[in-house]
């Protein structure tokens, strides 16, 4: 089969992928990729969370051996949109965890929220590579979860456009030659609003992302600037960077992504224009590249670049989590279950936007009073510390109306 | 000895440096570096062109084995300011030479114009590493000293903000993975200039870079924005990369000094402050990284980079440079020859700013209708090509009176 172009991978197999999460925002970009690459790429199994008629679509398009859908109701529409092929189905959590153990070359981790952690978990400890896109590994289960990586002799290759910024930026560089890591932030729908102004913000006010076409939990994250946070966490696991050696810059552009500093003044910087699909086609490529059909960054049509200094004061959310960062320990795993709940509260229309780095704080404090900050000593752990903090949460939350 | 808390190299011998061009702007700020790493450098021996009383200082300051001054005037005053020194001291181009290939780890070749073609090249026929601050090296000569280097198993370091920020940007990248490379152009002192403003600048005007400190030689051509097309040159050759895939950016904070566009829409970008210490500490430290005193990028403080076209009708020595990259052949040396002796006719007042780029195209058509626009073989023929021309700019500017 031709393949308009791309680079090919000649008479060499087809790498066989994994992707869990096929049917959000990431999945259906790096399916959009891999269908442009035929003949090198072969995806061998599925997973969506509740959406089994786009799940049994995807199947039918990209013919894999194996599709999981979460949602135990959708096993039988799956089965029955599947009658007369050979695919074979699974539902549940179990169901995922087979999707994503699934005999590959790589793992496209691509579920939003911590239900990705398990799955991606249960591939990197039979050594798997994988391409992370799930935030959650790393910001609840950071320290277990990359030394799985390292036992196991995983590579993780990063897919949010921030951190793969930062993986191309560094090249092979010596983590100990780096003397700032610096994640960029498009400042969000709120960026210019005052104090007030935000913490009245709409669903629908928080939903319109200047830049980016993400997921609602993300991009709800992107405009408390939670998502900054949980990301300089995920930089800290991922590159080795200690926390003062991170830092935030707004850059309403959303050009340039991420930047490495280095000890002799020279900084070198991942940019790209704002489409999901140059991250993923890196990891789908790497370390060689696709041929992706992206736009091309041009800096003369652009012709402006701006940065300033995040806002603490109108982003609490962003201080709250560098002060979990600082803290360490199980801070992080707390405050991004307390986020992800208070998230869904907000969506559902049940609490005001500024209330969600309020309950977020909140479950912090209560962490540290109960003794439950200490680092989970493994990724069960981490989510043991995820479970009982959403419990939490959703007691707290339950009642609240606006 | 301390060192101040820079890299240090432990218990290695210090890396043997011979330096040539000690006393031009590029000179001065590598001795600096290698000032602050006594540990780490030990200078073997030092070449100048005519400031023999900066030359005797930094051979008393850095204790070479060797100094070589190119004016033969130049050395009894050098012998006399080091006696009692045990510094082997010679003078004339041969001297030079032996500075060049004197018995080091690395050249840093910082001679101005043609002048160090002809040490430099003898270097990298000894297999020497070589950090490159002389431009006529890849412009004038561009592809037979790049097969010597690549002959001798020589390693190029880029030492031009643009071209180090480049190999930055690059990493180990497969060159066929590039879609584009890009430098940027400060524009110079005459970015916003009017054309009849532009053609009846002053000395002083285009001595007066925005940005950069530099030579007077090199600050002229980039208010012609000659450099820039000299530059994309250097880059065809240093990086193995077509002429139709470079590009130029207007820039004129000087900060992004180069970028790499991959075939997936990825770009990486060398950034920096506008000091040469950067990228000069970079060569010296390369493939660690010096600890080196410049000031660091901050980008919310800097908060604006702007991005242009250059302009063709303006800045006609830009289109030149390229149409003799495109031609190819034997041009380039040739555009670069005629340029020299122009602008030291401008600087010289003996010829109008506009008169620069258009003597280096009438240089460019009367090489191309004498049948001289073949490709030199060898460095030898390259110089050849560019003594005669230099011999015919001479004679058509010796004239010239403003």
């Amino acid at each position: 089969m031709a393949s308009n172009g791309e680079t090919t991978a000649g008479k060499r197999a087809p790498q066989r992928v994994a992707l869990i999460g096929a049917t959000g925002s990431i999945g259906k970009s790096t399916v959009d990729l891999l269908v442009r690459n035929p003949d090198r790429f072969s995806v061998v199994s599925l997973a969506a969370g509740r959406d089994h008629a786009e799940l049994a679509r995807l199947a039918i398009l990209l013919r894999p051996e194996f599709v999981a859908i979460r949602d135990e109701s959708g096993f039988e529409p799956l089965k029955e949109a599947l009658v007369g092929t050979n695919i074979q189905i699974g539902a549940g959590r179990e169901a995922v965890i087979e999707a994503a153990t699934w005999d590959a070359d790589l793992l496209v981790s691509a579920i939003v929220g911590a239900a990705g952690v398990e799955p991606t978990h249960a591939a990197l400890q039979l050594g798997r590579d994988v391409a992370l896109a799930n935030k959650e590994c790393l910001v609840c289960a950071g320290a277990p979860f990359m030394r799985a990586a390292r036992e196991a002799g995983a590579r993780l290759l990063p897919m949010d456009s921030e951190h793969n910024a930062i993986a191309q930026a560094l090249g092979g560089a010596d983590p100990a030659t780096i003397e700032r890591m610096i994640i960029t932030a498009s400042g969000g729908p709120f960026r210019t609003w005052s104090r007030e102004a935000i913490e009245k913000a709409t669903v629908a006010e928080a939903l319109n992302h200047p830049n980016w076409s993400m997921g609602p939990k993300i991009t709800v994250d992107s405009a408390t600037m939670m998502n900054k946070g949980l990301e300089l966490i995920e930089a800290h696991h991922l590159f080795g960077v200690p926390a003062e050696k991170l830092d935030v810059v707004v850059h309403p552009q959303s050009i340039v992504h991420g930047l490495v500093a280095f000890a002799d003044g020279a900084v070198t910087a991942g940019m790209a224009v704002p489409d999901m699909r140059v991250p993923i086609a890196h990891c789908l490529g790497f370390p060689e590249r696709l041929d992706a059909p992206t736009p091309r960054l041009d800096l003369a049509q652009i012709a402006t670049l701006t940065f300033e200094r995040p806002d603490h004061e109108r982003f609490p959310a962003l201080a709250l989590a560098l002060g979990a960062l600082a803290a360490g320990g199980g801070l992080p795993t707390v405050l991004n279950a307390a986020n992800e709940i208070a998230v869904e509260a907000f969506l559902a229309g049940r609490i005001a936007f500024g209330d969600i780095a309020r309950h977020a704080a909140e479950a912090i404090d209560i962490a540290e009073k109960n003794g439950e900050a200490k680092e989970p000593a493994s990724v069960a752990e981490a989510l043991a510390i995820d479970h009982n903090v959403r419990d939490r949460s959703r007691r707290v939350l339950a009642t609240s109306r606006l």
